[in-house]
């Protein structure tokens, strides 16, 4: 098998997309929501979180399990706790973003959780969808033990992502990082495509440190920036 | 001039501060708060913002104009803004942090800012004493320009500090950091101690590499592991 590489334009990528996302059982509106999700983070240059995410969403074993549709548990005047009802986190958190958004008319800041969803993909994302209404907006998310500490050789802790974006007249200022050296979206594209890690990112199952991504998905991604990174 | 290191019982240093803090015209209880401070500090091991944090505040171009008591500026049912009367952040977040905490009890939120104060301190201390109510914190401040991008001579960003308590049935899980590979704090206690700073943290200048804490003051602060420190 050769892997070549294929370039699309952006309407192409989209037909693409949207055809996989509705061949795989999501509905149009469903379809657009997550391509548009896709593509924008493969317009921002994350290769492993563009198309090749949908191979990801399509093998997880939350997948698999039924799916409903999103609830409301509990809403006050300032917050919403979404019960995401295990849908993929690109579809729960794009409605959680659109619901924080209006959420914010009544008091000018409110607090959202979602529950029971998975692989949000980018939370800039969100953030540049609320921020682009004049919101400051900071978003995190729960992770699988994914993360050794600096000196360790088990993972221990997710990888903390966090993402801050501020409105100016110029657009979104945005910060959006995880604690790891490395990606797991791009460990696992790397896997896909046969290739090699960078040096030091990653601890194979046995604390050992790895190149090989197969290895480093059983074993254990490093923090970046030594204990600086361990947050 | 020998600098020996002196040790000290907490009720000691507690007794040294509070006097030294009412010598350059602190009240009481201003005295016990921004001890209560330092001393927190030093107890965590942050010894450049222990008892040493005095000495700045004493050579701080603020605190040689005059200062006003904190204002109110702005408050909703969740929010409120003040006026921090060009007093050291030690106080002004302080009261700040316990406004925070009242502010929450109508709506379980709140956002609280501070303008015109100066060296804060910790931001921990602040989201400490908040999650130790059962709260969530973020806190964040600006700072003046100290940090060069990689690859770059001139400072161009803050330390971008950041904050986070969760509270939990152990305490507070908390999370403090700046994106600098050294605190400018630490760099002022070297300076006074004639000690060198560590390799690779800081630069001149000219923009050229330095351990000399005196260059770097005039110089620039590196980020802590490379772009992902750049935040």
């Amino acid at each position: 098998m050769t892997l070549g590489r294929l370039r699309l334009s952006v309407a192409d990528a989209r037909d693409l997309a949207e055809g996989a996302l509705r061949g795989i059982g999501y509905h149009n509106d469903e379809a657009r929501i997550i391509a548009d999700h896709v593509i924008d983070a493969a317009m921002c240059g994350y290769e492993y979180s563009g198309l090749a995410k949908i191979l990801n969403l399509f093998e997880s074993e939350h997948f698999r399990l039924p799916r409903r549709s999103m609830k409301v548990l509990r809403e006050t005047e300032v917050s919403l706790a979404f019960d995401g009802g295990n849908n993929v986190g690109m579809l729960a958190l794009f409605h959680a973003a659109q619901a924080t958004i209006k959420k914010t008319a009544s008091h000018g800041i409110a607090l959202v959780s979602v529950t029971d969803a998975w692989m949000s993909g980018r939370g800039a994302y969100y953030v540049e969808m609320i921020a682009k209404h004049g919101l400051v907006a900071i978003h995190t998310a729960a992770s699988s033990r994914l993360v050794a500490p600096p000196g360790g050789i088990r993972p221990v802790l997710g990888t903390n992502p966090i993402a801050i974006a501020v409105p100016s007249s110029r657009g979104p200022i945005m910060l959006d990082m995880g604690t790891s050296a490395y990606m797991m979206t791009e460990v696992m594209l790397r896997e896909r495509l046969g290739e090699l890690l960078p040096e030091g990112v990653a601890l194979g199952p046995g604390g050992e440190p790895t190149r090989d991504p197969t290895a480093a998905r059983r074993g254990a991604l490093l923090p970046f920036g030594g204990y600086k990174g361990f947050g």
